[in-house]
């Protein structure tokens, strides 16, 4: 059984230490893989402090793995030893209701208890799941994806999860030519969906706290950036706004944001704010505007956003951190302090 | 100048009572109509007690008004004397801005203030705009609704504002076979909510507090029906419908009620409650769900809602009243016991 070494913590106010974890011998559909990189997500740091509830420790938490494929299954055939690979925030699902025959495993609720998380869960063999804070990793081949050759691993691993959850609402709610889209908040979500933004063709905004971030915004693709911090931003922007993607994690009363949509214009969620939130409906009555949610997006729609990203370029900015540095990093994600996502040098574990 | 009969309401706690208000002589594109039957909005009651703010007394409410064309100026195309025809919600807009030339005329905000309102408003002429308790009405042929020849005037009326609030929401977000509307509260609105989503085909819910008005709901066309009274009624619901139309004004959490969405699926709120309301985004987010909301809609989609409730058969179930009995009739709108639109007889103003 193939042994990997880990960074675990015991407890919400505990620190990451070094461990070691067992991994399964890779069954006939399976693939073993080396990780070389592993992104630090916000919601690692809301799991590993149990800031969320319900979180199991010993926890290795990660869900944004890239690596190089070391052993297949017999009955292997998307995949074979030597291809670069990814695992995103689940590992299983069904395979047989509504939600998965469409793709979207990410939202499974089958019989044998749903979408399976890749950390922080309880695996179809009835062991904790472990994440990507680790050196090696075993997974099925329908959950496993393929990193295009142009992204360099490093770059790609934030992608898994930062991509494909700013990528979704972009594809879905129509960014494109013609359409003025906003990103709300640019760390490590939004920097790829200002990217993404742009790369759809979207006329595309940042709204920010500051404007620390602005020449970096530009950079990505922004052509217009807004500061919370000066008088009446929200307000001039009454009705700018085709679509708006949120990442922030605040939960500030949306009613003021909300009033920069254009008439049916939308405003996406993906920052997932720990409190309730408050809003008067009719801010949304007046405009026949749209509140939504959107989380992650299954494989088929991961693997085109890697490949979207190839395509046009994009990757994540990246900080590469040797493992002995993740609780410092969690500190200085919670400060807003990275550009724009911290990743594990798995070599490092 | 036309000279209308009227009843008014002078102050948040006064009582209805006749007066005499004038109208304007109709100018080269308006009509003068005289009021046959004018619908009790629970909007009004609203308005009529400052309950929105922002009122001005002395108040003639009623934004829902049928009635039979009695002089038209010089350059009216489009009516004759002797048409059938409605007011609804508003009289007029600057015709000049995107949301006007799109036909959603009740999302202007153009150089004169915008949509004007057919009561508690100002109109172009510098005077207050009066509403449809009174025996007269005067507005632009443009604002101007046809009745359909088969649908009675006093089971018209409502549709101007309750059929196509409800129309609207169920149009745009694909109201039809295969899809499962759920309409939550069954009032003036609801009642409208529920023959129109199953009009278009789709099987129709209505989830209501009791099981008191179920047999009319399914005399309207729902095929489920499900009592907020009894246990887990929302938890047994989870990601049961593709759309809810949700007609309640009260602002309880959003999340229970949200949780009844499948995936993609959409609430849309039209009953504007008062009170903020609260939700936890990841509600949304988990299910790429939608909370959207509605506000009636412009003239060519009034008319084809006119046109389309003419087609199969539908109208509002009404209670026809004199005008003496509206102090009466708010009092049991507040507490939910029409059934299920009051109309006022102009005939006795």
């Amino acid at each position: 059984m193939p042994t990997a070494r880990a960074y675990a913590i015991d407890s919400p106010t505990g620190r990451f230490a070094p461990t070691t974890i067992a991994r399964r011998e890779p069954g006939p559909t399976e693939v073993l893989f080396d990780i070389k990189y592993a992104g630090i997500c916000h919601s690692d740091i809301h799991t590993a402090r149990g800031e969320w509830g319900r979180t199991t420790y010993p926890l290795v938490p990660g869900h944004e793995l890239a690596g190089v494929v070391t052993q297949v299954g017999s009955q292997v055939t998307k995949f074979a030893v030597g291809d670069r690979v990814g695992v995103g925030c689940f590992v299983d699902s069904c395979g047989q209701c509504d939600e998965c025959r469409r793709g979207e495993e990410n939202f499974c609720e089958g019989p044998d208890g749903g979408t399976i998380w890749t950390y922080n869960d309880v695996g179809r063999d009835g062991l904790p799941t472990a994440g990507g804070y680790s050196t090696c990793f075993t997974v099925e081949q329908d959950y496993t994806l393929r990193i295009p050759e142009s992204i360099p691993l490093e770059n790609a691993a934030p992608l898994l999860c930062a991509g494909i959850t700013t990528y979704s609402p972009l594809k879905r709610w129509g960014a494109g030519p013609g359409k003025r889209v906003a990103i709300v908040g640019m760390g490590g979500l939004g920097h790829m969906g200002v990217q993404i933004a742009a790369a759809m063709g979207a006329t595309t905004a940042v709204i920010s706290q500051t404007r620390n971030k602005e020449e970096d915004a530009r950079r990505f693709g922004a052509t217009e950036f807004y500061a919370l911090s000066e008088p009446d931003t929200l307000k001039k922007l009454h009705r700018s706004f085709d679509l708006m993607v949120s990442t922030v994690s605040s939960a500030a009363p949306l009613d003021p944001i909300l009033d920069c949509l254009a008439i049916e214009g939308a405003f996406v969620d993906v920052g997932l704010p720990e409190k309730p939130s408050q809003l008067q409906l009719r801010t949304l009555c007046g405009g026949n505007r749209i509140l939504a949610g959107s989380n992650i997006g299954g494989i088929p729609a991961t693997q085109e956003m890697l490949d979207f990203c190839a395509a046009h370029g994009l990757k994540a900015q990246t900080e590469v951190i040797s493992a002995s540095e993740i609780n410092e990093a969690y500190d200085n994600v919670v400060a807003s302090k990275v550009r724009y996502r911290y990743v594990i040098d798995a070599s490092t574990i």
